[in-house]
């Protein structure tokens, strides 16, 4: 049975959640030896291990070896891998490309499913290997770079096959002539893949963010050379290494999948994105870079997912206990450094209703603030959810960022039991006024918040909404009793293109985006110019090339 | 009962059309008084010389009056339309598209599809107008800018409210949590327009080219402003007003389309398409002005029709009557004026098999020749499939063309009963080597056709598809009785993004594109960045706010 019908039932499964975007889930994101296997987190571990202080044998060809990652929990993985110049990848990309883009639907998106079920199946190496390049906790790293980004994958297959079957394969067009004999003509349609597709991944959530593209531009089928960022090469040579695995057992050229690893000092990302063989470029990284990328690729189809400052409106609550648990658990979770996470909190000057009476500014303030060390008391649980910070520059940007405004409760560093130099930082909150917009107006990527004292709940509305349409947001949340409100709201945010939360107290946070269900990124403001979840994500990363033949009389 | 529930069975046909892509089309092409009504081509006559020599009453603002329009048949319009400043436009376009917006889909689609089913009653009158401003013959002006661009319209929108449908409107997300209690959102979703769209017409076909993303844009909830070419302004005035009028009556600002007319001596297009608020522009017309609109819009979201070199490749046929007459016609029809038209015939030095014996590169030549002239022998038959040359420019486009070949027959102005001052051109047939591509290489518009000395089959197939790549192409057309050739020829035009169209010695012709089964523009190669008939024509024009509410406990 080939890959294809191998992975059948979950493909139709997986079709069929996203358009009905109810809970749906390939991968299970227990880290139970259980279903894992009982061996699985021991051997996940050893192979990490195995990998660290060696050449990455990835089975591609390069001219010299890359790689200086260091942990953020202290150690420096010394892993090196192939490099080779853009010229070199984009040609080996194109050549390889041709035998792929002459497969059958079925074939490539067989090989995708394929690929993704040894991911799966690595998913304790990878959670090893994105934890200490993301600084991710061990959990969460488990279940972001692991099942998460897997369902992520099978949701751009998913979409992309969806998208391709909608083509008819061909057809025969009668079109009557009155009295006289029909004109008869069969048409036969193509699919034609675009070229050599470039993702360049980011350093926090590398396979998560990295997968859609990727899974989308194979299975449409392009060749893809993934450039990972400097600082997270592992979990994507990983993910490029059982992909070439899969590839070459199904009888394909291995550089259909590329990996185009650089080191900080000697980037190669622009050269390759500038290159004229590369046909659709996808990026997930600064509004900077983002903005360079738009304006300079070689080819004009570039999905982007760049950067947005969210926001938490309070309006009410009839759980303020469960309304503060739920933000702090938000704003501590990776220390801040999902794209997802809140950073401002608007909440009015003459304070909230909520179930314990009336909340003033400063005690809805003073609630969040408790809920965190609250949340963070017990170290072990602490670590567990704050992870480490992936760059040094996160740890610079929160001392700026202390006299901003007036510090509610500070940041600080937090151990990590096994990990003495681990580079860590729990929520810095600040209090400031809705016009000190230089402090909270400006993306401050990290365990950085701001509780922004307004003049009421529309200006919070407002100030949010606009603060999404001109910086870009991906999410946002409202607290609030009344339907006029979440109604309020729901326009606003609608209009600014951000996805809105409402009342979560419970178990779910508005930075979790669910695959098969939640629209991330909405393309409609400058947080990034495509939505990772939708047909038009796939729609144009192939075309169809017909052919028409008259009907022998 | 509303417009959506009206035209709701022919929407779900069109929806279905478009997905088995078998013939189908909802407005009668045949200009016959049994359909259209005993008196609707006089009618639609009279309602044109109406409209004669005044200002054309379009209900819409405008500081001045612009237009200058003069038949391709000799007379001038003398019709003006009232002009505002892009400023004024945009502002006035942003403001109505607010609760354009917030209408939901059926309302939308509804006005659409009502729209279009008005448009058609006043097929006769747009086919004066079109054949006044194009130069199309009056039954080709009749059918390309009446019932045909009408189907184009129902095309697109049947895709927007296809593409938009399969966002689920809400869905209730219920996560199972092992024994807990299961983790309960439910969950909202919006479709949200991108904001303004810009459609940039053409001179030669406005409506045919224009409706597309007129109709997707609308029925996806943008408000939209027809920038017509500025010697086609009517067909597309008549369709702005038409819309004004079913957008009044259904309670829409009439200003969710507009018309932004000029003249060539002071043009605002560029003005437009660099506005900050205009959020899509379409655009058909030439290459040059094309690579400005993709390199300086105000936006990254642009649709184009550029222009190609199209050719036909004949290796054999076994119907060499039939293939030389198909050919006559395509190079004949609207003289050659068509994105779709043919310019270049690769024959091979040694000539072809045929059903009538070998014939050599000269008989096949000149075999065309004759089929060209039987077909313009009688001048009435000739007229009606020439029309006129749209622009001057084209006049003098082949006279500078006749010395870059050994002309096998050549052009001359034809009559056209009742209009002395018609401006026309039968085809110009020219033989050259394939090394002479500074001739055959550039497009040359209009009826200049080349007749192409190649080393073989597979030369001519090559340069073919190397010229597409590189220069672009709408169409291709093979002669062949081998399938081992056939295949070679659908290899290469896949790869090149043309559509192929092989063995046509019927009633059907390479410049022929049918609504519900031809993609139209390939979006692979130069001659257009997009298909103007797929998902992803559609899918980018909308995209999708989320709502989610955590369920009460």
């Amino acid at each position: 049975m080939g890959f294809f019908e191998a992975h059948r039932a979950r493909l139709e499964q997986a079709v069929n959640a996203c358009r009905t975007r109810a809970y749906w889930s390939a991968f299970p994101e227990i880290a139970s030896g259980k279903i894992y296997g009982e061996t699985a987190k021991a051997d996940g571990e050893s192979a990490f291990k195995a990998m660290l202080g060696k050449p990455f044998d990835l089975g591609q060809a390069g001219a010299k070896q890359v790689g200086r990652e260091i942990s953020p929990y202290g150690m420096a993985l010394g892993i090196t891998y192939p490099a080779a110049d853009p010229d070199t990848l984009v040609e080996a990309s194109l050549k390889a490309g041709d035998g792929w883009a002459r497969a059958s639907i079925e074939d490539r998106v067989g090989v995708c499913l394929e690929i993704v079920e040894r991911l799966n199946k690595q998913s304790f190496l990878i959670a090893n290997a994105a934890m200490h390049t993301t600084g991710q906790a061990f959990m969460m790293a488990f279940q972001a770079a692991g099942p998460h980004a897997q369902d992520r994958a099978l949701e751009a297959i998913a979409y992309a096959y969806d998208e391709m079957t909608r083509v008819p394969r061909a057809v025969n067009w009668t079109k009557p002539q009155g009295k006289g004999d029909p004109i008869v003509l069969d048409k036969v349609f193509r699919i034609i893949p675009r070229g050599v597709s470039l993702v360049i991944g980011c350093a926090t959530f590398p396979t998560w963010n990295g997968y859609p593209a990727i899974f989308a531009s194979l299975a449409t089928g392009n060749s893809v050379i993934v450039k990972p960022h400097p600082g997270a090469i592992l979990p994507l040579a990983i993910t490029v290494k059982i992909g070439r695995d899969v590839l070459t057992q199904a009888g394909f050229d291995p550089n259909v999948l590329m990996l185009a690893p650089d080191e900080a000092e000697a980037p190669i990302t622009k050269e390759l994105a500038e290159h004229p063989g590369v046909a659709i470029v996808d990026f997930t990284g600064s509004p900077a870079f983002g903005q360079w990328v738009r304006e300079n690729a070689a080819t004009d189809l570039v999905f982007t997912e760049e950067a947005g400052i969210n926001s938490i409106v309070i309006d009410s609550t009839d759980d303020f206990r469960g309304m503060c648990g739920n933000i702090a658990f938000s704003l501590s979770l990776y220390s801040g450094q999902m794209c997802t996470a809140p950073q401002n909190i608007f909440v009015p000057a003459g304070g909230v209703e909520t179930n314990d009476g009336h909340k003033s500014y400063d005690e809805v303030a003073a609630g969040i603030a408790a809920a965190i060390d609250k949340l963070l008391g017990d170290p072990d649980r602490a670590a567990n959810i704050l992870g480490a910070l992936q760059n040094e520059a996160t740890a610079q940007r929160i001392d700026a960022a202390r006299k901003l405004g007036r510090i509610v409760r500070d940041s600080a560093s937090m151990p990590v039991a096994g990990f003495d130099h681990a580079r860590t930082a729990s929520p810095l909150l600040l209090a400031v006024d809705a016009k000190d917009d230089r402090a909270w107006g400006e993306e401050r990527f990290g365990p950085i918040a701001f509780v922004i004292r307004t003049g009421s709940t529309e200006e919070s509305i407002a100030l949010a909404a606009q603060s999404a349409r001109r910086k870009g947001a991906i999410t946002s949340s409202l607290y609030a009793m009344s339907d006029g409100v979440v109604e309020e709201a729901a326009d606003a945010f609608a209009r600014a293109g951000v996805a809105l939360s409402v009342n979560l107290t419970g178990g779910i946070y508005v930075n979790q985006s669910a695959a098969f269900s939640d629209y991330h990124v909405s393309g409609a403001n400058p947080a990034g110019n495509a939505c990772l979840t939708d047909s038009a994500f796939v729609a144009n990363r192939f075309r169809v090339a017909p052919m028409r033949r008259q009907k022998a009389a």
